[in-house]
């Protein structure tokens, strides 16, 4: 942390400071210029934390200056980027990790005709979801157990490993039975218990952006997960809120580089959510490929206009071989080959 | 819902929307005027939430009519607002609530003197961390049990009710222990399993305002614990994220008479948290109060220099006793009064 | 500027940011720590906006120290608060101004009946809009020169100083005559053109925060006017745009109390634009004078369901005295008083 | 507009609102359903534009229907693109416009030497500022007119088009000298004047989207330039302002397929000014081809840590050719080809 002190800050003021520093056990290093006095906090990332000087008296501003985040970042592995093997698949590096499926498991039929679809067009991954978050108590909430048990079944016949959401802990046994990947939604992003417990359970994880989350709050939200020894984490970003109406959220692809910068972790995109239809798809999936992805997780459906959740956004398995074409172009263009087995 | 056609919408593109319309179980009302078609859905609350016709061939926009909860709303009540009633204290209506105390418990004596000066300057309610969400896995955590513990005490000693925040389903027997009033935090607004079990302990809920959640949200994460049956509900608006980075979040004062007009539940403002520094909290209690809020939940500590968290939102005891005079002067003005035993 | 360097920042690195420090005219400090080696970049304000060296090979992020704003500054004026002199009414330190009167000036009859009542109120100023600027080409854009006109004999009549907005620079001459504030609305904060004119004028402006402009910006747009030798600068805070939708623009209260920490200008605060409807704009007002505002602008008109724009947020002039008199109830609480002539 | 009455609404309330909607000089027509009263409001744009009756008593909520803008709008061409021509380029349909340039011109060498290696790469047109907006007074405000002077040289020898910015009025006839196209920045999406006189000059326009304006008041504005009878106007994406403060803007590439879809007038990116740093320039660059965009505007220099201002975004002209060559193999997989003379 580095402490900026207003024009005029009085000794006692500073004194106060450095006294306040050293309380936390952090070494104090003051700087005075000309004009300003500055102060340096030194000590680990979690004593600075407590700090709290914001305001106090002759404090102009606050200023941290180490990450808050220790093992999700690229220094931590020397800048090299993480390449996960999930089910005799690689994601990261070069390996572009194409992951589709339907929004909701509805019935076996649903399920496994897309399922056979998606493995034809030649994905990665297989998603599906068992259990939903719904804003409100009244929608549908997901076949649960009946949906894991037929996500085992798209997985036996595909051969594809099955990325699915956990809401909550309760549930997390029958996740784990047929789950190679365990989505955790947006809204759990800051669910500190659920990271905590799937980074003890060590699956592999995909932990998408909360919907006003900074990169920086992503990042320590992997290390939750990561810190319990569990270092296949993916991160997806997912679309942010914003003033916005047209779009339901606005796609950030400004954080798939700024992402990469940081960590040595798979960056995922999810272009479905943020368009909220299924004609804006497209230009949003390859422009996340465009803009250096390590994957996207797109919601593919047999017959999107019979689906129960979320219609509008999911893409008929009918075009999506054609997209999966222009997909795979586009990734060559920025070095990258989707994955498959 | 209200389907708008684009110009030139064909008659095939109309007949599918009303199917679509049927499927989901609602009746469709089509009117065409002279440049668009307008159709109406009618039907239950959780169908037309399943229609899901953004971007479907020939549609422009499709419009929510009807409310998307029903226990929360204002007319649930005949337009009269609740008066709930916590450990002899009223909350609702004229009576505000002035609920205080430290961010955190942190030991026997800050709590004991911390509790008893609030106590002193009439508080409605004592507040206090056993459990603490943190950004950061490095952080302190809370004292757990043993801050609950510390808790019971200074409710022994004070008679005043509790209010302090679960944050995961495990804890909820002890937490119920003690807490006349559970805080659910603002990340947690959305954890669904959170909010029904809280429904269903039928013990008094302060449910904050995620950081970017809308007034509509909120009152749809309330329906989550109306519908348990549990009817004591205070919800609590304590900043919206923006693009100001002046400051920690934007104390959005506004949803104060929005949330009032659209729901009979008490409405309650964190003035500590969104300026994140003490000499910016009187300004913002005292706007609280004006804007028509139901109560405050502030922080206050006895010695804040030398809090574990948060040590710079926090307003000393010493300087409280004058601000709740201040509280009173302008609660009179709005035609309300500090709530007491 | 503080220029932090990443981790294993190389020598060569580190040089060519030096260099770059010294290229724009500024001094280079290095610290290296243990893990971080920092650059501080001394120099002049204009100087050291130059640097530009986000993202610079080695570079971790620039963090600015020194303010970029200088006469706004409440340094500047020793830590003073400014008392403006308007038309014979103080603005600042404990003078509270109540500036009150009809959005658009739309007829003679409405203009002067809106302008009598609101002097019968005891208002300090009297605004009133004969330019307006609209998102619509196709919207009324105001009386225009006959809008000042009446302007110029609500004001021989009630002796109250005017406040009307100037939208482009061809009518400054026209609006010299009238006006005693010239208000300059949010979409033309950074419209420098406009600010440099309006600060060569001389005459009392009214500066409204734009719609997504920080604090910091707001400031440095008054600069340009304060740079031209006009000291008569009024900030406005008037709502910003944020994800939220249940209101026009999220009214941002805190930004009074941070405004007036760092400047020696008066703080107004409009709050009609916000709520965008007649009954929000009473806690809002209420909520401002509670905050700390020194002033507010609000829109009264004597008849607003028959008003040309913005009928939904004018307050009836029947209601305005006794909104006037809670506002004077809580001025003093906070220890101010309605200034007038 | 559709006026949403409350549950319980009154015959007054309800008679009270279609009086209002015939005062406006619209037509009312009321449908009452089992729960709610809706009330459509039928007539010209403007009218309705007028309406303002949120908050009115028994009024829930009201929906706009109709788009408020005509000439910017798809159906105003029959759905078709419109394709401009600026000097001997096309823009639009399946025309990409790859327009580049340094930031600002700075001296005779800098401007020619980048001008006749943009042009070597084979760009479409070449763009640099004389007149910069600077949120600072004390900032470099461009060379002006010996700026405009230099562009015409460059524009003499290479054969390009030129881009450049007009932020005054009083500016218009010697931008108009060298301007192919008239570059309106996002602060001034809203300066009506400046819009309608650049409308009446009839020469073609780029109009960046402000940096909180919606897609809606973005193609408000180009309907202000519209009106005026000059077609030539291109719509441009550049970053919107958001929470996230990892970078400078978020740059919103669903706004591509958004405005497309409502208008026939191109759509350009800025892929430069969101990221402000270069390396993330060119993963933005393709992700703004990918998601069809009809060009980008993007910055080149010879020697970028030597430019005056934004050094740290402006791409090096060395590693613009192969750029380049990736921006056409993403042009070509979404059937677009860069356009040139």
């Amino acid at each position: 942390m580095m402490i900026v002190m207003k024009e005029g800050a009085t000794e006692e003021e500073i004194a106060h400071v450095v006294e306040r520093v050293e309380l936390v056990g952090c070494t104090a290093h003051v700087s005075k210029g000309e004009l300003l006095t500055v102060i340096g906090a030194i000590g680990d990332r979690d004593k600075d934390q407590q700090l709290s000087l914001d305001g106090a008296p002759g404090v102009d501003h606050v200023v941290p200056i180490a990450k808050p985040y220790k093992l999700a970042s690229r220094q931590f592995k020397k800048g090299e980027d993480s390449v996960l093997e999930i089910g005799g698949r690689k994601v990261g590096g070069t390996n572009f990790a194409l992951m589709a499926g339907p929004c909701t498991v509805e019935n076996r039929d649903q399920m496994l005709t897309s399922a056979d679809e998606v493995a034809a067009a030649g994905v990665t991954m297989l998603r599906g979801g068992a259990y939903k978050p719904r804003t409100s108590p009244y929608s549908f909430q997901g076949l649960g157990r009946e949906g894991l048990r037929l996500l085992a079944e798209a997985k036996e016949r595909t051969g594809l490993p099955i990325v699915t959401e956990l809401l909550d802990l309760r549930d997390l046994d029958d996740v784990l039975e047929v789950a190679d990947v365990i989505q955790i939604g947006a809204r759990n992003m800051q669910n500190y218990s659920l990271l905590s417990e799937i980074g003890k359970s060590k699956r592999p994880a995909l932990l998408k952006r909360g919907l006003s989350a900074t990169v920086e709050e992503l990042l320590m939200a992997s290390e939750y997960i990561l810190k319990e020894g569990n270092e296949n984490v993916m991160l997806c970003e997912r679309g942010i809120r914003t003033y916005e109406t047209a779009y339901r959220f606005t796609l950030d692809l400004l954080a798939v580089p700024a992402l990469k910068e940081q960590t040595h972790l798979p960056v995922i995109v999810d272009p479905s959510h943020a368009p909220g239809r299924r004609d804006w798809v497209e230009p949003m999936s390859l422009a996340a490929v465009a803009a250096g992805a390590d994957g996207i997780i797109i919601e593919v459906h047999n017959d999107p206009d019979k689906a129960i959740c979320d219609a509008a956004q999911q893409v008929p398995t009918s075009e999506f071989r054609e997209l999966t074409s222009k997909i795979e172009a586009i990734a060559a263009v920025v070095g990258k080959t989707v994955s498959r087995a």
